[in-house]
């Protein structure tokens, strides 16, 4: 699927890390969100509430999932998931376009 | 306008200078677009083919219009045009997310 149609679209970003991530928030006819963002080169720790989705449109980069010591390199047209609430980390290696699904 | 409504979002970004510019574009029912986008801290010149309503949706930059020698300073809440088929650039100060609607 290369565009979601019928969304809403929050018009401010979301913007963490003075901005080395950002995104834009999705909002569904289902009510379902997700958020399409952008991450620069660094290393960033996330917290989920809901169990999350990560789809790597582009870019590359290597997470550590909660609970594991390893790191996994994930590059574009991969993804990883995430449980809810939990911590887990990225090292973004080039430009990171992404979306992130919250899973039900 | 908070969000925009029932529009359609291309997935993957619009990425400009090695990321330090990223956008996302929105289709609108009446065929019409804008994007939402993010500026980095740095200097960017850009060329519009439709003319370009820029609303700053917060961060601060300076823009050089075509045919201007000056700068104006653009704060979040402010916008500028831009005509069809020129140049114009922007030296971003802080972290910028922007608003552009392609004019008429």
């Amino acid at each position: 699927m290369s565009e979601f149609n019928n969304v809403t679209v929050a018009k401010a970003a979301n913007i963490y890390f003075d901005g080395q991530v950002t995104s834009r928030t999705l909002t569904f006819a289902d009510g379902s969100r997700k958020t399409l963002g952008i991450m620069q080169p660094g290393t960033f720790e996330f917290g989920t509430q809901a169990a999350e989705r990560m789809e790597i449109l582009s870019g590359e980069l290597d997470v550590q999932l909660p609970g594991e010591d390893g790191w996994q390199r994930i590059r574009g047209g991969e993804s990883f998931d995430v449980p809810a609430d939990s911590k887990f980390s990225v090292c973004v290696l080039s430009l990171t376009d992404y979306c992130c699904s919250f899973l039900p």
